[in-house]
């Protein structure tokens, strides 16, 4: 008898030559011997899609969406195959599946669709007979028989979308990493492997810079309750769970630490502390595409005031520009742009029930003589902006202070 | 308007890289300005299918034909999507079709499966909208929408079907040569381009070792008279076409010369002359699948006969092993292998009519001092197998004698 369903998602490190897919076999069929039911989604091999891409650069520098969809889908397309022939090699049943005979129907937004339902009954089927059913990650049809592509994280969504779809008991992400940590463990080697998060902590981790999931596959979890183990492919040991809640014997306060040194600031000084002022600046730059990130306005004269925000350094020359048009349009002073700038948060969802989170944040800051330029909140995170040369030293004194060390 | 609908295919080696890949381009749009309607039929780039091959076989040795089906399909998915991003960039509409969104619909005999319809209606509808429509060669889907492969020559078939089903006034099959030629210009420099052929004398020379198309295309062409046109991708010179009849002022008796070095020839010498012989020897030979090309039993002594066979290289010892096993049990002498053979044909649909022709080859290998070891005719070719190492002067002499020259 069967133990239940198991959804196993293999990323491209995972299986980037031919040792990797035989170990991913190796792992699968494990699960298999154990009894459970297996679907394994597999994206493309190593390095594929990027190589796919240059070649089609060569081609046509602003190739067809719709093409590039036709193009990259073949990347997942040799992983199931492959993988199929490796747990042949080992003696078990499998078949792979393209997105499209996997069911995956979507939208048709190219390069970025979403996942409109999943037709499962060819999966189920397959897993009737005994077998490993393999599913190509990242794609799949629009209603027009169009092979698509999910966009980034595109595979863990399919994943995700599956578990859900056929009932699974468990959604394993196989990574080149060990599971969601603390901090970066590259900055802080104390950074502890986090046992157990929720979907919401993961989620404002993911915004704040922790790159492990893309939050679109995370959110899809959380809508459904789909409970994720993100583990490494190369390790038996267990990750980390992404579930609904954490139940602890003492309540943790913050979970983790991220640090983003991709943002830039921008300031517009003596703005006229009108109404419609800032209105107008964020929908020019809305406009022009710039996503704006944190916010602040300094009340600082009578009548006058300072808007400082943050937005994704590759567009801080537009957003600068930009600003200064309006700056001349509205009357104000100068814009400075800042690209030497770094943001740390933390983030708990115990810090809901928990006062003076803050300011522990902002003593261990000024103990370490860090001057905090923007502050920014959530529910269940506080960021700070400060400049980046002291990133790293307030990433490990804020993990000491809130003792997340091993 | 539409001047009508011509099908294009172009081999491997048409796309073998980015530039060729631009060359095409070109010249699909170069025919879409003259006002044709076009359907393009490709094949994977270059060594794609091969890298493909040597991929799997690392990982299993003997992989499954459907997941084979399902690797080696991306190469031609790849090479439409390539093309089709290349007429773009020329300013053209195209779109590319996988086999499945082609409707190429097949049996499921895996890696060598037989076309047995072709739904043309999204095709159709593309080419309404005025579309150059990109059809992947080589592959279709079965009636359980598993990816299958058609085996040698698949992308030639593909596009024969296509021309079929749709209606084209006109197939042009893209090679890397500049047609068929009265023989291998690299024999016989003298060799001349055919202008015109028919499909009998052209599935004579495939079949005699004629290597330009796959017999399996031209008998699908036959059935259906779909005119071929076989041209060079990389010039604009006519090749030859492979039609019906050809109508010619003066009947040529002989269109060609081919040559086969790939067989060798097995004798069984005294042979007790009883029915029942040579059906024991070939049925196991049969069993063993080994293909016996041409077969000659020379009648010799009284109630004794030599039985002489040729087979491929590739088989001719475990052909010998099966002959002397049977020689041992009927009582009959020794087995002789002689790998040294060739087999030079002259092919003509004009034989029919003429008589002499059969005289005329031997004369001439005799005025050479060629010996004749076996001899085999059909309606529309006669063969003779002499020893190898006298094969380029042989075809040279034929091809002065039938006056083929240019």
């Amino acid at each position: 008898m069967s133990k239940g369903l198991v959804v196993q998602k293999f990323g491209g490190s995972s299986v980037a030559n031919v040792e990797r897919i035989q170990n991913v076999a190796t792992r699968v069929v494990s699960y298999r011997k154990k009894g459970f039911d297996l679907v394994v989604v597999v994206s493309a091999l190593g390095d594929t899609t990027d190589e796919l891409i240059a070649l089609a650069d060569k081609i046509n520098m602003n190739p067809s969406e719709r093409e590039m969809d036709m193009l990259l889908s073949t990347g997942e397309q040799i992983s199931v195959a492959l993988l199929a022939m490796a747990i042949h090699k080992l003696g078990f049943e499998a078949i792979s599946f393209t997105g499209a005979q996997g069911g995956i129907i979507t939208d048709s937004s190219h390069t970025r669709a979403r996942i409109i339902r999943i037709n499962g009954d060819k999966i189920k089927e397959e897993l009737k007979k005994g077998k490993i059913v393999i599913v190509a990650g990242f794609q799949g049809i629009n209603l027009n028989q169009d092979i698509t592509t999910l966009g980034r994280g595109g595979s863990d969504l399919t994943a995700v979308a599956l578990a859900k779809e056929l009932n699974a008991s468990s959604c394993e992400i196989y990574t080149d990493v060990q599971g969601i940590y603390t901090t970066d463990p590259r900055i802080e080697p104390k950074a502890r492997k986090i046992k157990a998060i929720t979907y919401d902590e993961m989620l404002e981790m993911a915004s704040l810079g922790a790159q492990v999931m893309q939050s679109r596959s995370i959110e899809v979890a959380k809508k459904f309750n789909v409970p994720l183990h993100v583990r490494s492919s190369f390790s038996k040991n267990p990750g980390t769970m992404i579930i609904k809640e954490v139940k602890k014997m003492e309540e943790v306060v913050v979970n983790g630490i991220t640090l983003n040194k991709n943002e830039a600031k921008i300031t517009l000084c003596n703005v006229p502390d009108k109404p419609g002022v800032a209105v107008k600046l964020f929908e020019e730059l809305a406009c022009a595409q710039v996503s704006v990130d944190m916010i602040v306005q300094n009340v600082g004269h009578i009548r006058q005031t300072d808007i400082s925000f943050t937005v994704p350094k590759a567009d801080s020359a537009k957003a600068t520009k930009i600003t200064k048009r309006v700056a001349s349009e509205i009357g104000a002073g100068d814009v400075l742009l800042d690209n030497d700038i770094a943001r740390v948060s933390i983030v708990g969802v115990g810090m809901k029930s928990h006062h003076g989170v803050a300011a522990g944040m902002f003593g261990v800051l000024a103990k370490n003589k860090i001057n905090i330029e923007m502050i920014s909140t959530s529910d269940i995170s506080i960021s700070c902006i400060i400049k980046k040369r002291f990133a790293e030293t307030a990433v490990r004194a804020l993990h000491e202070k809130f003792g997340l060390a091993k």
